[in-house]
């Protein structure tokens, strides 16, 4: 195996052992927490002075469900609030839009309006609880829904805690949330921040988030340069605004992800206080409030395992202790059975327990940083910061972010990565216990959350309904055109316009659209490198007799077999499209990959116009037998028979629904790419070549 | 609360931060992995060179289940086998003796002969893969056996690997395995040292176990110095025979539990090497071998929780990571369900693949030694060094172990440990999620595993019968009686004279008796601490209204009301009984506590003619089905309707069985003690006295 994936392996950089001399030139060492540069912490006292907070990001169709989930959690140990908003929310539709149907409560829960904000905090003291939202794409309505909703509960805004993502500049890279292009996202960004930092300064205007890039495949380095790269941006045009940073970086906070590297995620933390300390003094800040990271973490979704699912807690208990031995102020921890759907009630609960478990019945939290002066993680956290700020020269040489993502250069990087840990996983160098080795799965396929998506539509759209037909029109069309004045280039505050319009009752869809008058919805490719997992996979056996097939089934057609690789609805998320396109390619196929957010009837019609042999689906937003339901009916009113396939999160119960509505081949997380080679070559040979049929069948 | 007990919490002793002036004084620092005196681990290159093995303790019911469970366990990735045997086998007994029969293959597997040992290991390369046999009472004919099994296998003495635990001081002290009295056990114990050292030289001829210890209630530094105070009782003995230090010591090795004081569970194992390296040095040892401790871990038995037992994968990946941090060359990881039952499949399962995630998925393995540096774990390596010779000093000023645990105070020292921590526990002082805080069961019941014990005993019996039938009796008589007369001050090797035994097919019963015409079965008191327990609740309103009720029964019935604690059969777990005892009599109950080893007859007798108002029953041994069915006939056959109370490990499944059969309370670990004192009151409160029942009903 060429050296240089070895890169990707885990532990590696590590040296088998470290001792004194390790320490030499390192210049961080010897503060206290909270000391700057806070390398050791926040805060003097960390963990006895004030535990993380355990705050576990839900959100369950429709606000009433999410509102009794989140009572219940409080309850039951949970210290904050963190709210999953669906798909639709995220990019600015109504519930009642039909472009987003299949999508509307399947992955979080569908907020249309100041009603359904109220609805969602019924009973929750806001001037106690924190509230976390993770919302970057439709910020604005979102954002001040739960602000009208808060004051008309009697809670001044300047009472509130909590924190929203508002974190755009991530989505352009990796999630995909965005509606309008980068410039425009970033102005309604930054008024977020001021607005917020003015009037409501113990809210978080922004959580600057790593979690993403990881999931997409950055590694620990990777990751936290791209995040602070991220949040240098946004400190520079605020302060290009004459803000005080002082002032808006004491709102800022950050979130990143924990996954397998233990060492390195411990360095990672410790080293990003450390950084950002140092890049908010070089911009003229002074206070600790403005220069002591605070962060969020969250375990790794994308470790978890479909199978044996209950492994996953113990994987999860690991990545969370990283994450307190780092430092972290806030933690979500997943439910064992997220690589197969959204976390059902015994898994959410287990996840919950683990934190209390780690934060009461160990001594974890009685000493704040317990390891400084390790030789090992003191060396790691120098060795990451020299690794962020070069990462961070590189992006300054492409002439800052913004340059780095419209070239497509920060996604041809975490791109890269995921396929050389790809190829490494299905080679079986990088083990997942119970995926590539060691399978031994003895347990019932769990219980799964469903959703019931059509209800939640429906009653949305009822909701929407006589909201439209109670509220103050006039009023409701003056606010949405102030708003879309301020876009326009008016001197007021966005957030302040939004505010007055879901005050009087506008919907998100509605200030979307206003907004969308100014900025259209923005577009972009997805695209994936060649030959990459090919090489990473050379001299591989299994990868090799793959292609083998694949060759023959060239020889037989005549030409190379031909895949539409497509993403339907308003799911974002593209490692896994792009790692499996990737693959195809490498292995001989001619293969497109759509851009996001299609509909099933235009990828029906590219499959027919262009000839495709196959199509395979990724889905990870939960509404995949909406989706695939209606491909088929579009291809049959083409009178089109093309395979299709699916991978992605799909409970076990779906399996059978999807096999039976004609999906030739369902992968899950973990399966190696020669395992979906194989059973395409295998689909798509004619029926009179039985040798090679046969050939692959009997492997 | 008194600040005494609170030298009993998690995370106590403990200061809030650490820095480098921690590090002042320590004269530990600076070595290397593999450098004396080891502190940071026996090997340079530690789990790059060689990775920790995964070791988990199974057996079930017979030889031929417990092979199958084996050899699946090889082929999943286990990497070494533990053998667990049944209570009749560790205390000396042959399966169809009658005293025994309730315990025949209900907490590990029935071995009567070589025979049963050849089952045992039928297919498994002993020369490939190595055993530990948790074995100290009945050492000689068990280890003989199995060396009988190998030889006739053709697999030379010389080529075993393994371990066989042979530590019979700390059986005196906690788990009550013992067969004959301190002295001759010991001279049994040196004799099977010494013969393996000659013969077979890479099979640990102990392994010197503080594992027990902390199951029993100690703390780190007591669980250490104890272990520490038997290891030197040990090589002094050997000593005295003229053995060499350097060749006997390398054949020691030790093994340690790792419970709920994460950090202070690393230090200690860190401490372990270097005070055994000074203790080795003291008396003359020189080579690495014998110097460098090598060690085996569990994660904590006691710590498990019977509500939400899922829960307990988390604790188990903690406790592991502790071990695995501390630099331990081997690691048994609990099942979640051990808080109810034996671990079932799937628990087993989940329990080494958690081993397999941590070995294979993070870079756990990549650094040897990754605490070393850090402020706080150096600090308190260097104070458990402190505290452990303070204590051992404490026991050389009564004269050594020996006369410690002969007078009772080392089992005292770690009751009373075991009551502060059970005080903490019942006031809510010390969480354990979902037991005494968040409760939130939303578990359906594991179905556990289910051993038929009468079925193993019937066939085992058959067996008995036939190698009897088959045997050369001269020959068997003749070995025996050489036996005999090696422990009747003979100078021929013990283990030699077993060996000769088995080969011509003895049993381990016959080996046993033939011993005891020299050595007569010891005999031992259980003792409990009065005040402590109570001392300890003293403010507490739950334990104060508990008091109360009994004060109130006491006037209703006009004296103390009277419970009979007892032990029935093989089981030698005393932590339980000697809490519920103590906890009942500071309640205002009197309390008799019987011996160990009673038979229901005689507990039943015992009942009736010193009049005793209640009976309660601790069981951790499995069988109490049968015992506790035996009693109910025994107390019938006196038309007695005494009312029996059950408290241990029993399956969810058995709970019914047990009420069906007439008792009145079960307890599973994590039970408050005032829960159950407030229970036997309503049972034994007259029933012309409703107000009193009433009282406590409603409550």
């Amino acid at each position: 195996m060429n050296p240089e994936w070895d890169e990707q392996r885990v532990g590696a950089g590590l040296k088998p052992v470290y001792g004194p001399d390790d320490l030499a030139g390192l210049s961080h060492l010897g503060g206290m927490p909270g000391e700057a540069p806070f390398v050791r912490g926040p805060y003097p006292g960390m963990y006895r002075q004030r535990p993380w907070t355990i705050r576990q990001y839900a959100g369950y169709g429709d606000a009433a469900t999410s509102n009794l989930a989140y009572r219940q959690s409080l309850m039951q140990g949970a210290q904050g609030l963190s709210v999953a908003f669906d798909l639709p929310t995220h990019r600015g539709y109504d519930s009642d839009e039909p472009e987003v149907a299949a999508d509307v409560g399947m992955a979080g829960v569908a907020i249309d309006s100041a009603d359904d904000m109220r609805r969602l905090f019924d009973g929750i003291p806001l001037e106690q609880v924190s509230v976390s939202m993770t919302m970057s794409g439709a910020v604005l309505p979102v954002l001040a829904a739960f602000l009208v909703a808060a004051e008309e509960a009697g809670v001044p805004y300047d009472r509130l805690r909590g924190t929203i993502q508002n974190d755009i500049l991530k989505e352009f890279m990796v999630r995909n949330t965005w509606i309008h292009a980068p410039e425009p996202s970033l102005r309604i960004a930054t008024d977020v921040v001021e607005w917020l930092s003015t009037h409501a300064p113990k809210f978080h205007g922004m959580s600057v988030s790593g979690y993403h890039f990881q999931e997409a495949g950055a590694d620990p380095p990777l990751e936290l340069a791209l995040t602070l790269a991220n949040a240098r941006t946004y400190v520079d045009a605020l302060r290009a605004r004459g803000l005080d940073v002082d002032a808006f970086c004491g709102g800022l906070s950050f979130f990143f992800g924990v996954g397998k590297q233990f060492y390195m995620e411990i360095a990672k933390l410790r080293a990003a206080r450390l950084l950002w300390h140092d890049i908010v003094r070089e911009r003229g800040g002074t206070t600790a409030r403005a220069t002591a990271m605070r962060m969020h973490c969250q375990t790794s979704g994308w470790t978890l395992a479909a199978q044996s699912p209950h492994n996953n807690i113990a994987r999860t208990t690991i990545e969370g202790m990283a994450a307190i031995f780092g430092g972290t102020q806030s933690l979500h921890t997943n439910g064992f059975d997220e690589a197969l759907a959204l976390p059902g009630a015994q898994a959410a609960r287990i996840a919950r327990d683990t934190q209390l478990i780690l934060q009461h019945e160990f001594d974890l939290c009685d000493v704040a940083d317990p390891w400084a002066g390790s030789y090992l993680v003191e060396s790691l956290t120098g060795g990451m910061v020299d690794a962020v700020w070069s990462i961070l020269g590189e992006i300054d040489a492409q002439g800052g972010v913004l340059a780095a993502l419209e070239s497509g250069w920060v996604q041809q990087r975490i791109h890269r990565n995921a396929l050389r840990m790809q190829a490494r996983i299905d080679a079986g160098d990088e083990v997942v216990v119970g995926v590539n080795r060691f399978q031994d799965d003895d347990e019932a396929p769990p219980v799964c959350l469903e959703v019931d998506g059509s209800r939640v539509r429906a009653e949305q759209a009822n909701r929407l309904a006589t909201l439209r037909a109670k509220r103050d029109e006039p009023a409701v069309r003056q606010a949405l055109g102030a708003l879309a004045q301020a876009a326009r280039g008016g001197d007021r505050n966005l957030l302040a316009c939004a505010i007055d319009a879901m005050r009087c009752r506008a919907t998100v869809g509605e200030c979307t659209r206003a907004l969308l008058e100014v900025w259209p919805r923005y577009a972009a490719q997805l695209a994936y490198d060649k030959a990459h997992y090919g090489a990473a996979r050379a001299g591989n056996a299994n990868w090799a007799a793959a292609c083998d097939r694949v060759r023959w089934l060239r020889t037989t057609l005549g030409r190379a077999p031909r895949i539409l690789v497509a993403k339907l609805g308003q799911d974002g998320h593209d490692r896994g499209a792009k790692a499996v396109a990737a693959a195809l390619s490498d292995a001989g196929f001619q293969v497109r990959l759509t851009p996001l957010f299609q509909s099933a009837g235009a990828v029906a019609a590219q499959a027919r116009d262009d000839d495709f042999d196959a199509i395979g689906i990724s889905t990870l937003g939960g509404a995949h037998l909406a989706y695939v339901s209606e491909l088929f009916e579009a291809l049959r009113q083409r009178g089109d028979a093309v395979p299709v396939f699916v991978g992605g999160i799909i409970p076990a119960a779906h399996r059978r629904a999807l096999e039976l509505a004609g999906v030739r081949g369902i992968y899950g997380p973990g399966t190696p790419q020669e395992q979906i080679v194989t059973k395409i070559v295998m689909v798509l040979t004619p029926k009179d070549q039985g040798v090679g049929m046969h050939q692959v069948a009997a492997d």
